[in-house]
C-alpha cells in the first residue's frame, strides 16, 4: 500500500511542527512541499511516525541517526506538553540515550523490558517490499535486538534510501567475531544468497560506515569486527541471505532486516508518503 | 555402525603406545581391558583416532581436553618417527597450541587456512546419532570454527560421556554478547525446542563449566558471557534447537554440535569402540 501525502501533513498540530519550516513555503501545499527542505521533510516524517504509532503507556524503541533523532525529539515534546504519559523509551545507542536523557524522556533497557509496543528507526536502504539494510553507522545489532522486539517497527527515511533491490546503494554490513576474521570474511562471501559480493574488512571507525578512514579493524560496541558486502547486482534473495549469513560460525548479525517492516514513512522533495508490506 | 575392538587394539604399534600401560595388564587382552585405567583408555583412544584418519600432508585441527591431548600427543611422536610428514596444525585453544609447540608440530590458523582434512576433539555429551554437546571449557565458538571446516571430524571421548539423549547429563552451553545479557538470556529459554530447560549465566570462570567459582559473569575468549541451559528431559529435536539458537539476536554460537561427526571413537571400562552415524 502506497499513500502520498502532501497537503494533509502539514496541517498536523501542534503549531510547532512545522514552525521551523520556511515561512515563505507556507501559502499553499504545492509550495510547501517544492520548499521544504531535506531535513525539513525529515522532521515531517519523524514527526509523523511519533503522531501516528505511539500512545500514552508505551514502551517504546528509539532508533538513531538523523531522521530519528526527530522522533526523538517529538517524544520529548509530546512528553513535556502532557500530550503523551507514561512513555518508557528504549535507545538504540549511547548518541540517542544522551539525546532522550536531555529531553526527558524516562529510559530503560532490554535487560527489564523485552517487550517493546513500537520502534521507530532509520535505514540505510529500503526495498519495495520494505526489507532494510541497516548498520551503515555500526550498530546493527543492538538496533536488531531492540527493533525484533517490538510488536510494530516503523521505519522513517529519506527518499534516497528506496531502491528496487538491496545492495548495489549501500553495503550490507556483518559483525563478525575478531578470532581469524579472515576465515570468517571468506565464509560469508562464499554464501550461496551472496554469490558475485566483495566483502571488505571495515577498517577505521565502526561509525563510517564503508567509508575507510583508518589502517586498523573498525571495532564495535560489541568488540567485533565488521565486514562490508559490496554488491554490483542487487541481492536477489535477501531473507536467504540474513539466514545464511545468521547461520555461518563465527557471525554475530548482520544488517539484513527481513519482514520486520510494520510501516515506512518516506521524505521526499514531492512530500511525504508512507508504504506498509 | 557400533565396532566392539579389544584385542586389536592393544597390537597397534609402535610399542610406545602400550608401553605405559600397567604391565601385568597386558597377559591376555581380557585381562589387559578389565585392567587399564581410564587414562589409558582416554590415551588408547586418541592415539587411535590419529592412527586411523591422520596421514601425511594433512591439514589438522587439534581439540583441547584431557583426551584429546592424547591425540596432540600423538601426532607428535608420529612426527618426530618420520612416520608422519608434511603435517600442518591448527589447535582449538591456547593449550593446545602451547602443547603442539612443544611436542614441534608446524601451526597455522584459520586466517590461512579454511580448509581442514580432519579434525579430532573431545566431547562433554553425545548421543546415539553422534550429536554432541561441548563448551563446556567455554571454548565452543573457536572449536565449532575450526571442525564445521574439516572434511572429517573425529570425537574421541570415554564411555560416562554417552547418553540417551542430550540435555540432562550436561548443561548446554550458548555464547552470547555482553549487551543486555538478561534479554537475551530470556530469548534463548524461550526457543520452543528448549522448553522446560532453567537458563543461568555462568558466573566465574568461562573454563570452569557450569561449577560456579565466582560472582562475576564468565568471560569468553571472545569476550562475550555464556548462558547454560539445565534439561531435566533430554532435548527433543537438538537439530531445531540448534536452528532456533543461531537465528536468536544477541547469540553468538551455542555448543550443540549436529550432524558434524564423522566417528566417534569411545573409551570404555570394556576397551575401545567406535561408532558411525
Amino acid at each position: 500500500m502506497l499513500l502520498v501525502l502532501t497537503s494533509a501533513l502539514f496541517a498536523f498540530s501542534p503549531q510547532s511542527v512545522t514552525s521551523r519550516l520556511n515561512r515563505s513555503a507556507l501559502r499553499t501545499p504545492a509550495q510547501q512541499v517544492v520548499m521544504a527542505t531535506q531535513d525539513e521533510l525529515k522532521k515531517l516524517a519523524g514527526y509523523k511516525a511519533v503522531d501516528d504509532y505511539v500512545r500514552s503507556g508505551m514502551v517504546v524503541g528509539l532508533g538513531t541517526g538523523s531522521t530519528a533523532a526527530f522522533a526523538v525529539e517529538r517524544v520529548g515534546m509530546k512528553l513535556k506538553s502532557g500530550e503523551l504519559k507514561d512513555i518508557i523509551a528504549i535507545p538504540t545507542s549511547v548518541r540517542t540515550k544522551e539525546q532522550a536523557e536531555a529531553l526527558g524522556i524516562p529510559l530503560v533497557t532490554l535487560g527489564t523490558h523485552s517487550d517493546l509496543d513500537v520502534a521507530i528507526d532509520g535505514a540505510d536502504a529500503v526495498d519495495p517490499r520494505l526489507n532494510l539494510i541497516k548498520g551503515g553507522g555500526g550498530a546493527l545489532l543492538r538496533e536488531k535486538m531492540v527493533e525484533v522486539c517490538a510488536k510494530k517497527f516503523i521505519v522513517i527515511v529519506d527518499d534516497t534510501k528506496l531502491c528496487a533491490g538491496l545492495g548495489p546503494s549501500f553495503p550490507l554490513p556483518v559483525e563478525i567475531t575478531p578470532f581469524c576474521w579472515e576465515h570468517t570474511l571468506r565464509k560469508v562471501a562464499a554464501c550461496p544468497a551472496a554469490a558475485g559480493c566483495e566483502a571488505k574488512l571495515r577498517l577505521g571507525s565502526a561509525a563510517t560506515g564503508s567509508k575507510v578512514d583508518g589502517t586498523d579493524p573498525a571495532v564495535t560496541d560489541n568488540d567485533n569486527y565488521i565486514v562490508d558486502l559490496f554488491f554490483k547486482q542487487p541481492i536477489a534473495d535477501p531473507v536467504a541471505l540474513a539466514a545464511q549469513l545468521k547461520a555461518t560460525v563465527g557471525v554475530v548479525d548482520h544488517g539484513l532486516f527481513c519482514g520486520m517492516t510494520t510501516a515506512c514513512i518516506i521524505a521526499g522533495k514531492d512530500g511525504i508518503s508512507v508504504q506498509t508490506p
